[in-house]
């Protein structure tokens, strides 16, 4: 990475993972890297089924939430009718049903950027969102979840907690009771693991099975002994609460200075803020920033163009952030 | 693992990832773990491409050479005509095509096991082998490679070298004059990281493009950290050959006890040994060296089911089972 640069444009955490899953990584580098990792990940499953409370068959593990939502889209949808999808979300989920040839039809965010269950109240072959949404860190209740999934018992919804960590609200607690739902997440947010490429989903038995059919047909060994040693780990180490609210803490304070400095801003639920300023048009402040050393997000989509999404970093990068913004400003 | 298990089953190295690959990875477990990879791997992509001596535009990675023959054969078959096979071969070549909707031919194997190249004079939408073969070990020289890649030329042959460092010729060398081949390889078997899940591609640019194009619409981060760093320090370290020796030397000492015991041997360049004895059936062999810790291969297939598969291991190792098939044999 370049030095002094301020990455805060695709929502990694600005922390370490904690010392503890950083030995438990070291420790296992040893012989036993010879051999294959266990096909099953148990330990990593069992040690994501205690985190969440669930049985350990219905947890799912692969390399990346990214793995394991091409997996659930190629496997859980039906091709009946279209995919329901926002018009602004995570960009892979079309791409995933474009590569299965999987039909797909966009539902758009409204004003504020929020999801209108309602709008889902359509034929439906499936639904995929994000919860928080990204970019736009907006939030659905676990009552609009419940009612999303209500809309269509016999279709699965898939809810990707990618940035659950950084809210108060999970949909994990509804997989008793709908056998149509299933979560993902992942360690490469709240976890501080993105380089080591682990996601999960969870949802009753018959959804992972199905999830697994396909793993079985494409590789049999997709999380590496270290992944599956790292997330076991992580997900059992409660010094990452620490972490987590100081990203919150910080996300509520990143907001206040953007409103003082005339920024209109999305309220975040996630670890990123989606904001822009009347004066300055998103590319414009995208390339300010860039020249200053600060990278943050631009997206090129009409809807988004005038906007920046900027990831939540360390109280020092924000302080940085903040004294750039007032000097491009004023 | 069990201990005592001498598990020579799943043509894993009996050695350690060598003291520079470890150290490499050790060293790179700090904060950069809550960066996403490269989505480009592009050191590990340029180690290899030094060793092989291609351009690094040839080569692919993937999550072990699994992902990458997945993705192979996804993006590279061509769907006129069905791919050939052999019939005895790595199991999971027709499990991809049957994932992928395509439509599949298996060409029998010669009663010595070996590949008749000229039963692939026929329609076909691309030829997959593995050479040396699994789990026969036999292979075909560079000549009979240049053969089937001049049967069709518009179709893609690809060459998977999982065993390939165990023998003494390689189809790399032909990747310059024939765009129509692909190479696959492994960190698995010869560098000792099965467990760490890194495979690759060469061939020339358009065949790789192809294959980046299927990555590019799956996950862009295939490759951790960690594999990425392991990958490139181990494919760079000469004291991997002493390693690849040993197992060579250690494979001709077994197949010489083997025959001195009455087995029939099949003769292998690669890690393993498929052998079969007039007096035990292969599933009797399996089960009986199964109760005395030791770990081998039984394939229930009617060609192969008197037969069983030892992974070669170490000189310890391959004294114990001799020892063994001596007190069960007499």
């Amino acid at each position: 990475m370049q030095t002094g640069l301020i990455k805060i444009n695709t929502n990694e955490s600005p922390f370490s993972p904690t010392p503890a899953v950083q030995r438990a990584i070291r420790d296992a580098v040893n012989s036993d890297l010879r051999l294959y990792p266990d096909p099953n990940a148990f330990l990593l499953r069992q040690a994501i089924s205690q985190a969440h409370g669930v049985n350990i068959d219905e947890v799912f593990v692969g390399n990346g939430s990214d793995e394991v939502l091409g997996h659930a889209i190629s496997a859980l949808m039906d091709h009946g009718a279209p995919v329901l999808l926002p018009d602004i979300t995570y960009g892979f989920y079309q791409i995933w049903c474009a590569l299965y040839g999987i039909d797909f039809k966009l539902i758009p965010l409204n004003a504020d950027f929020d999801i209108e269950t309602d709008d889902y109240r359509q034929a439906a072959g499936g639904i995929i969102i994000a919860n928080p949404n990204a970019p736009t860190g907006r939030f659905l209740s676990v009552q609009q979840i419940t009612g999303l999934l209500e809309l269509h018992p016999g279709r699965v919804l898939i809810v990707d907690e990618a940035y659950g960590d950084f809210c108060d609200q999970s949909a994990v607690q509804l997989i008793q009771h709908f056998p149509n739902l299933l979560v993902t997440r992942t360690f490469s947010k709240s976890r501080a693991l993105a380089g080591m490429r682990i996601g999960y989903a969870l949802g009753q038995k018959p959804l992972i099975e199905g999830l697994e059919r396909v793993k079985g047909c494409f590789t049999p060994y997709p999380v590496d002994r270290l992944a599956q040693i790292a997330g076991a780990a992580a997900i059992a180490d409660p010094n990452y609460r620490e972490q987590i609210d100081a990203i919150v803490s910080e996300r509520i304070r990143l907001s206040d200075t953007l409103l003082a400095l005339g920024f209109d801003v999305v309220p975040s639920s996630a670890n990123f803020i989606l904001t822009r300023h009347p004066k300055l048009p998103g590319i414009d402040l995208y390339n300010a920033l860039r020249r200053r050393d600060i990278l943050v997000r631009h997206f090129s989509t009409p809807r988004l163009q005038t906007y920046i999404r900027i990831t939540v970093g360390t109280t020092a990068q924000m302080g940085q952030l903040a004294k750039t913004l007032t000097d491009l400003l004023f």
